[in-house]
């Protein structure tokens, strides 16, 4: 049934003369930008309704003086035009989907575009009355839409006050688009172009969907959605069952707790139902929900190309099996299961869990780990090697954190998660061919090798564009927040910067402390963090011609 | 004439004794490691002579009891002896530094041995009693010591007051060689080699020197040293010229005040014999002295590569002149004067001193440079600029600067001067190297390319690596002195490391209130700054064999 909340009718109402306005402009644009002399008949009544539309809208908008109360409950009286009307947008911007694809844009653009969009509307949805408790402004809205889509986690409003129901929803369904997006993205990117030698090739993914792979995409795109959704779901299960009724009003309550949870876990988002996380008071010595959250983390970091190549190999293992038990076939023994890629993100990921877990126990003895059981101990110190790669949940309080823990953390958050994953940050990868680049020019290698394999000079021409990329993007964000923030201390901020580009979301907490102009920085910083200053770059760019010279080779002294 | 100051005879006493004991073990060393068939009336000799010195100086370190205090004017009555007695050193040194040679030690090691020797003998001279007007720590004197040597300018104690005349001439003659060294180890480090495609063959020039060209590194060694002296002779009498005689007790000390300035300027050593260096009251507003410093830092950060890129460009023109006015021949004209790394030193110098300019003007408007003349403000922006990269003078109070004027800073310090200078940090080679990198990737190009040269793949690979071994420098230096001085703000801390690292040697103050480990750890980073760490890497690797084989090539996800 409606609604008979005055501000609840006049928001659907301004919603809807906002789509009817668009929608005249849309029409308008269509048949300006297509082809006119084709179809002059439908030009005509298309162009009559579209000015039909935009004069409603603005009759409405009060454009041409005041008229009666009675037009702001115009969506209750004619409620099938309001459906036709609605329907009528919905395929114009499928259409309209259609004419971006027609502009032939760069995946790259594409990419950014749609993030951009999803935070847009995503902003203004949390800005919806019924999307919080007491209201929230602009910058507020678009800085938790932002932090949401980029599956950062860093919060100006607590998420489990400010917000209702529904705005968590709303933020929930943010997080799993984007981490999926995300997941989706870089796979693409990387996934079908590791053994292109060239770098256009490898971040232009137009060429190659005009080609006749458009199965191999489908099926890699459900094998990612069924990945997701499969670890998601039990995550959610075991959450659920880990928790205790008592700590829930209802049921529904829980499952959606756990839902949340699951999914904010997966997606490396960070967001948490609760205000201090899984800190919170009842949910804090639930240890064994902490080691369930922490492993679906790392599931959602280790990145799909790591999945789908253990997937591959499981099943020819028993494809294999079942074919020798079946018919006798002699068993063929795959030689190479897992790529490089595989590998240095597994290692260095494993790596990196080990390092932190012994910092966190030795600096936290003192600090967040003193007074835990054992069992406590070992969880929280493997959360707390977890967490800031990149998923940002906290399970101890942040502000109690030592020094050196908080600069290990810096480290850890800026190394990030595995290429083609649900997490941020420079990627395990980049940091693993940053690491072997450099011993392999002091043992005076001509080559960067291995487990067999030489890494290619575009791996490593990126991999140092990314690292110096990175250092840019932090150093400005640092240097601009400080500017809009001056009272905040270098460490908070420096945390914070790390944190967002590096889409974590744990904080020093300044974030609601932080100016309107400090918000957008780090709202920046996230996206690009997110969607890649490489990324950006090559989209915003203009793509080189392909070089038919050479000049003369010359070297530099790097002393 | 000889001195009657007790403390000082027994110091050179002392001096004396441990000449005489190392003079003996040297000669049994030399003995042991080398031939002995050859040689063996000789080694009898040898022997015996070594025998008596070793005795001679158990005797007077009262290893077989105690003996008359008479022994203490040993260095008074028997003359003749210790003159030839430190001709035999002598001799035995140059013996030494040829041992050393045959050991075919990689020029890398030398290098780096040759740094660690001049620190521990610079730390045994200033721990001398006449060096410091009332003692001082071994630490302090070991940290001022490799403070000199690597050209960095952190003091724990302030030159002015601690240290006599004898011991600031101490400091001003470690770090003109610690400068001169420098400029020599990295020119001929990359100055020979440009033209070599292989990492191994640049970074090892043992097999270079065997060969006919001895006459080439003679002639650019004379060549270094005469243009260093030509511009420290010229900065010193232009500095005496701009400052006033009633500043100082007589003209003896206002040369060397002069010459210290002079020196520690090109040298980019920022050591002063001011306790507030140029903002000291009376020097403070010596505008035209501080431009003549400042011009004459930039002329040692250039780079002597730079250097002597010109002047083979000047001397042809000149020659190509005076031929055609004798002659009459026809000026031939050289078309390519100036190579890839001059050109990407000079323009990323500008372009750094320009933003350097700018930002201090802006940010400082209201601090240091308030209150100061229109010419004064130009200068002491100007020299704001210049400084960080990698001088180290201060002409205004350094704790009054503006939290993002120190950012700026920390940026400008890790870029630093050009290489083959007597500056430090990563090098605006490198730096320049790193852009030109990300905007190929970013444009799609297979290549790197500028000013119509294409960087090889190793400048790339060994500028990746540089950049990647800074962070880990700079990021441990920081954890460890947050971890022995966990009182001091994160600003401080990076400054003061960022500051060692680029041996640039501002600081925020904090230096004297180091910890002994912190005090270390900030030394270990100065000599890890100004040797490279590549260098160490380079010299501490087993170098790897030529590589007669090729692995399939990989490419890994960077995104
Ligand atoms: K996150
Ligand atoms: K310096």
């Amino acid at each position: 049934g409606y609604t008979t909340d005055p501000s609840k009718i006049l928001f659907t109402s301004r919603l809807f003369e906002i789509m009817v306005f668009f929608l005249g402009l849309a029409i308008i644009m269509r048949n300006l930008l297509s082809n006119l002399s084709r179809k002059n008949k439908r030009l005509v009544f298309e162009l009559l309704v579209a000015v039909f539309l935009i004069l409603s809208a603005l009759l409405r908008w009060k454009a041409f003086g005041d008229f009666s109360e009675e037009a702001l409950l115009f969506t209750r009286k004619y409620f099938v035009l309001n459906v036709l009307v609605f329907l009528i947008f919905v395929q114009e911007l499928g259409k309209f989907s259609l004419l971006v694809n027609r502009l032939k844009l760069s995946p790259s653009l594409v990419f950014i575009l749609s993030f951009s969009i999803l935070i847009m509307i995503g902003t203004a949805l949390l800005y919806l009355p019924s999307a919080t408790t007491s209201g929230i402004s602009l910058i507020d809205a678009f800085f938790t839409a932002t932090s949401a889509v980029c599956v950062t986690g860093l919060i100006v409003v607590d998420t489990s006050v400010a917000f209702t129901h529904f705005g968590q929803i709303i933020i929930m369904t943010l997080f799993q688009i984007g981490g999926l997006g995300m997941m989706t993205f870089t796979t693409f990117f990387g996934f079908f172009f590791k053994g292109s030698l060239s770098i256009e090739n490898s971040l232009f993914l137009r060429d190659y969907i005009n080609e006749s792979n458009v199965g191999e995409i489908t099926s890699t795109l459900i094998k990612i959605i069924i990945f997701t959704v499969l670890v998601e779901f039990a995550a959610a299960v075991l959450i659920f069952v880990l928790t205790e009724p008592a700590l829930f009003p209802n049921d529904g309550g829980r499952w959606f707790f756990a839902g949340f949870h699951a999914i904010s876990a997966f997606c490396n988002a960070g967001f948490s139902t609760l205000s201090s996380g899984l800190y919170e008071p009842g949910f804090r010595y639930l240890y064994d929900m902490h080691l369930v959250v922490a492993i679906t983390i790392i599931l959602g970091g280790i990145g799909f190309p790591v999945f789908i190549n253990y997937y591959n190999y499981v099943y020819r293992l028993l494809k294999g099996i079942v074919r020798s038990a079946l018919y006798g076939e002699k068993y063929k023994h795959t030689p190479r299961v897992s790529n490089i890629n595989t590998r240095l993100a597994v290692y260095t990921t494993a790596a990196l869990l080990v390092v932190g877990f012994v910092c966190y126990w030795h600096f936290e003895g003192n600090h967040t780990l003193s007074g835990l059981s054992s069992y406590g101990k070992v969880v929280t110190a493997f959360f707390g090697a977890v967490t800031p790669r990149t998923a940002g949940f906290n399970s101890v309080d942040m502000t109690a954190l030592s020094v050196p823990t908080i600069l290990i953390y810096l480290i850890l958050m800026w190394i990030g998660a595995s290429p083609g994953s649900t997490g941020g940050g420079l990627k395990t990868t980049t940091f693993a061919v940053a690491i072997l680049n450099t011993w392999s020019v002091a043992t005076g290698k001509m080559r960067v090798e291995v487990f067999g394999r030489q890494l290619t000079a575009e791996t490593l021409r990126k991999a140092f564009a990314v690292i110096a990329l990175s250092f840019l993007t932090i150093g400005l964000g640092v240097f601009l927040v400080t500017l809009f923030n001056p009272e905040l201390a270098l460490i908070d901020v420096a945390f914070e910067i790390f944190s967002a580009f590096s889409t974590v979301g744990l904080s020093l907490g300044i974030t609601s402390s932080l100016t309107t102009a400090s918000k957008v920085v780090v709202a920046v910083v996230m996206f690009l963090g997110r969607v890649g200053t490489l990324t950006i770059l090559v989209a915003i760019t203009r793509k080189a011609a392909e070089l038919r010279y050479k000049y003369p080779e010359e070297t530099v002294f790097i002393t």
